[in-house]
Parts: structure tokens; C-alpha cells; sequence
């Protein structure tokens, strides 16, 4: 039995926002689009299907939880949810909010140009928003 | 009380492989990769957290049990698993069979390149297998 240790790609481009009973929730530091990581905190997970049952169906609650929190706080156009892994593979859930006219728009942010940090104490105080309207 | 409809987008570049409890299942028309499509039969949803919650669970079961089964008959590297909805706004989620220097490795498969048709009746015999792995 190994402990869950989060992959240090994931930790090092986003800050914690909260724990949620399954998943750590991270906020991406990138300003081009609102950007939510969910880890579900599980050793040597990859696929979502290798999850254990009752662990696939709260990975489901929380991202649809995420996702409607998310939406709700920016008024978005549209949600993207993804699980990729082509590169980390530790299991992980995108849920990003899109706007017409974003960066990338139509088309997936995954991949899409550069990161753009955003400035100040912003990153910290979307993060608060976050936790608040959890 | 609207019926549900598939989007003709949806349906006009896939084929229908089955019916699960929630959701149809189509194999889209590109021979660059396995591509499922699942698409829940409920009318006028755009987001999963607009599901109702046992169809959000639903969702989530179906999708990994397709997961794996694809994981199982291609014996790909990585599963990808995304609901965008950017150009379609219907629900529906994607699970793809990615391989290491397929096209577009390791970036996401849409909006990359064009599609490319399966020839003969390959993607009916493809159909045909996927059912049977269910």
C-alpha cells in the first residue's frame, strides 16, 4: 500500500483551493481561462475506471459540483470538463470555464499557447471565491 | 415535456453501435482513433450537472464501463475522456483510445487536423466488436 502523493507537474502550475472528501481541488494559475484541477487522492490511479466503484461515482459528484460552483460564480458560456493524462498521468479532472471569444475558443485549451500567470493577489482571491461559493 | 433528439451533428459523422441504460453509444467516423461518443437521452441538457443526480451517476457508470471496455479492446496507452460542448451544446462526453505518436500525441484530438473515414466496412466491423466487449 503506497500513500497518495500528488505529481509535482500538477502541483507546481496551480494552487489548493480545498479538500473535498475525495479530491484535492486546485486552481490553475493560468488568467487565460478559470481553470479547476480535481485529484482524486488515490495511489496509482490513472483511468477513471480504475477508480474503485464507489470512488467513480464521487469523482462524478464532486466534478458536477465543481462544475455547477464554477459556472454559477463566472457566468460562463459554456463548462469543459476533461481527464486526458497523455502527459501526467496521475489521474485528473479538468472543469474550465469558456467564453465565447476566449482564448482558443471554440476549440480545446488543453495544449493551447502559453500560460499567462495572472497578477498580484488574484490567483489567491479567485481561490477565496471559489471556496465560497462551494 | 420536449422528447429527446440527437443533435444532427452528432449523428451525421458516427454510427450507432448501442443503447445503454442512459445514454446512446456512437462510434465516430475516424479512423485516426477509437472514438466513442455517449450521448445521455434526456432533452435540452447542455451541462452534466444539469442532469438530474441518478442520471448524473448514470453518466459516470456508463462512461467508465465504456472506458474500459475500449482500454481492453485496443490495448491503448491512455484513455481520453472529455465533454466540451463549445460547438454542440447537446450533452455528450467522448472517450477516446489515444496511443503514443497517434495524431496529435500527446495534445488533445479536437479541433486537430480532418477527419479521416474508415474504408469498407471497417467501422461497422469496429461497431460490431465494441458491442461485444460490453
Amino acid at each position: 500500500m503506497t500513500n497518495f502523493v500528488l505529481d509535482e507537474r500538477l502541483e507546481s502550475e496551480s494552487i489548493a483551493v480545498t479538500t473535498l472528501g475525495l479530491c484535492q481541488l486546485r486552481l490553475r494559475d493560468d488568467m487565460r481561462w478559470p481553470w479547476l484541477i480535481l485529484i482524486p487522492q488515490r495511489p496509482s490511479i490513472i483511468e477513471q475506471h480504475d477508480l474503485a466503484p464507489l470512488d467513480q461515482t464521487t469523482l462524478s459528484f464532486e466534478t458536477n459540483q465543481v462544475s455547477k460552483a464554477l459556472k454559477d460564480l463566472t457566468a460562463c458560456t459554456k463548462i469543459n470538463i476533461g481527464a486526458l493524462g497523455n502527459v501526467v498521468r496521475q489521474l485528473h479532472v479538468h472543469v474550465v470555464a469558456r467564453n465565447e471569444g476566449d482564448a482558443g475558443w471554440p476549440g480545446p485549451i488543453w495544449g493551447f499557447g502559453e500560460r499567462v500567470p495572472y497578477r498580484g493577489d488574484r490567483l489567491q482571491r479567485f481561490a477565496e471565491q471559489i471556496r465560497g461559493s462551494l
